[in-house]
């Protein structure tokens, strides 16, 4: 893709009203504007981001689960029946805006901040004889929390996208089992996007979905709203929330929830009354549990750990280019032509490139190649060119080479 | 896939709720579920239908714009700006569902059911000089419309996928020279859903967007809530809503509106007074256009379109497998693991295979066959495996053939 054709651009600008560095950086560098608090556009670049994010989710989530995608409303009726409607304090509702809406339909919906309410009710359409077991569907989907501030930038939206997973299950053994295979998918993701060494999983409350305990996937982080502490003797990590008073001799760090998983046990099937059948014709509960893990806030985890002063330091596999190709032409038409050829044959092999085809200084060229955050930047120049090279820059290392143009088929192989 | 993994089950009730074709087949045949009145969920079948065709949708619009995520909901301000708000009689608006909710936030904010109003004022920040036009970026999105009747199925939904697409330009001329090149990538996704020649592009009113006429993409389809009109001299078709009363000798046929392109001209950058500077340093007004399709609505078209008494016909490109396999391999285990055999050779070779593994009979799997609808049958049994064969059936035409194990690799290439 060239420069001229990703419709945002860069700013030296800080945005006065964001205090979070990852909206700070993001905006900056063109990935995402804001629309008001806690709601952003992902423009050309943040969407790519986003989207390689959410395909390394669904390729690891496909390998246990089938792809749906439920509705974002729905009727109130769904909600009442599971009494939740009063219990949940960021729930959002959907009218009419104005008269001449209202004058054609005056109902009011729910805006599903979750899922368990809607798809269970489908669940017990489909899934009744213990044949039909165990069962696990997800979805990537926008969600809406009412949220009364929302400062922290991509790590709390108002609007946000989200991967959520249901499971259903005969027994409580069944369901232990997958919750703790689905752990194992979780750390798989956090490997890809390049977390792992910085992602626990931290016992944690229940919320409004069980009484049980659920585990968190907390990335360490210093701009991350949770505060985790460690039991050096059991190797445990506890949410704060779910703290004993006493804890001598436990660490503490600050801490952003990627993921969120649920032993839902027979809470809903309970409230819902679902029951299926089993071998000799009896009825029992339904055993579920649900996993939820945010795309959008990952994202904005990811800028949080890898920035500098200079900018976004991208993971290779969630960047949204391999090559940030900068040509310093000037005006030498030569230079130009060998650039062209160079970006085809890149583009050839799938290498995804950003050329830099902008009219503008080599520093603002270097500054917003730094900013946007690209692994690796190669620049072509008359200099570069009558060694019959081109420079290679590491954005992470800093570290330059210079490459024979003979051998830019042996760079950039994953 | 194996059947007993799609999550959904097949029905022979008919959805006592449902007047529209589209919607009775498809959650018979376990695609879709209804919440309420326009709003369904896709369960895994139908998610992969949606996909194929939004895949479609994307890979054709990559070649003309960027895809960017904008925000479901947005201050009421950006509608005030635009005197849009108490225009529009579809618009809703979100607000806390319970006094728990707007005890933490009392704000109502606008569902968008439209993105006019919310991107220009972003490309206002980026698009400023001349150097910065054409652009075109585009998204595919769940929306939302207050429709006081929603009886069509997929065919007019209160919450509904679309792909929606705007354009900058610097002349009026730039934007009308686009806006035909968009017809003609429009006309390709039509040509690849196995529509084109059911398709037909007609003039139509503005409506919320423009004073000039706007063009639809209408499919023919007796289902569908328009009336076109075609003026045999001109060859130009018109919808109901723009013809002047005489039309004699006018054909007229029922059609259903899958896409719709507007020619906003200057409405949205006056509204907003949004100026580029140009070559001479003059500001002078952007021209926009803006290009909606319904790819959930298109799943629905193509269900009214290709079907049968016993279900539906899915067009290749679309259908969720190539191949429907059925086992009829009774208590013989060595038909079993033949059929898993063949189930692996054809994954491998990167083909689409649902396995109907249920223990059923064989006339209940090729009812169900039948009504999910996927191009070809393939049925192994003791008597093919005797003559080394499979028998594949063409979904279509009925047509039954014995293939030879040894030539299986030379079916279902593309």
């Amino acid at each position: 893709m060239k420069y001229t054709q990703i419709f945002s651009k860069t700013s030296k600008t800080v945005p006065k009203d964001e205090e979070a560095t990852n909206a700070k950086l993001l905006i900056r560098a063109g990935f995402i504007d804001k629309t008001m608090a806690g709601v952003y556009s992902f423009l050309p670049l943040g969407n790519l981001v986003l989207k390689k994010i959410e395909t390394i989710v669904r390729d690891e989530m496909d390998k246990i689960g089938s792809e749906i995608l439920l509705p974002a409303i729905s009727p109130k009726s769904i909600w009442e029946q599971t009494k939740r409607l009063e219990e949940i304090d960021v729930m959002l509702a959907v009218r009419g805006a104005n008269e001449l809406s209202r004058k054609r339909n005056s109902a009011e919906y729910i805006l599903n901040s979750t899922h368990e309410d809607v798809l269970t009710p489908i669940a017990q359409k489909f899934l009744t004889s213990y044949k039909d077991f165990p069962q696990a569907v997800y979805q990537i989907q926008t969600k809406f929390r009412n949220e009364p501030r929302a400062k922290s930038g991509l790590l709390r939206g108002r609007e946000f996208r989200m991967k959520d997973m249901y499971s259903f299950h005969t027994s409580e053994n069944d369901m232990k089992n997958f919750y703790e295979s689905v752990k194992k998918h979780y750390l798989n993701i956090f490997r890809e996007v390049g977390l792992l060494n910085d992602t626990v999983i931290s016992v944690a409350s229940g919320g409004d979905f069980t009484k049980d305990y659920s585990h968190e996937f907390q990335v360490k982080c210093e701009a991350g709203e949770d505060t985790i502490y460690h039991d050096p003797k059991s190797d445990i990590y506890y949410n704060k929330e779910v703290l004993p008073k006493e804890h001598a001799g436990f660490e503490s760090f600050k801490a952003s929830e990627v993921g969120n998983i649920f032993p839902l046990k027979t809470k809903f099937s309970d409230l819902l009354k679902y029951r299926y059948t089993d071998e000799m014709g009896e009825k029992k509960p339904v055993y579920m549990a649900s996993y939820g893990l945010g795309t959008s806030r990952l994202m904005g985890v990811l800028v949080e750990k890898f920035h500098d002063d200079k900018g976004i330091i991208w993971p290779v596999n969630v960047s949204p280019f391999m090559v940030h190709m900068v040509s310093l032409s000037g005006e030498k038409s030569s230079v130009s032509s060998r650039v062209e050829k160079i970006y085809k044959s890149l583009q050839e092999r799938g290498i995804e490139v950003l050329l830099d085809d902008r009219d503008v200084s080599a520093g603002q060229k270097f500054n917003d190649s730094d900013l946007i955050g690209v692994p690796n930047r190669l620049v072509v120049s008359e200099k570069t060119l009558d060694k019959d090279s081109v420079e290679i820059r590491d954005r992470k290392s800093g570290e330059v080479r210079l490459v024979k143009l003979t051998k830019l088929d042996k760079e950039f192989i994953k």
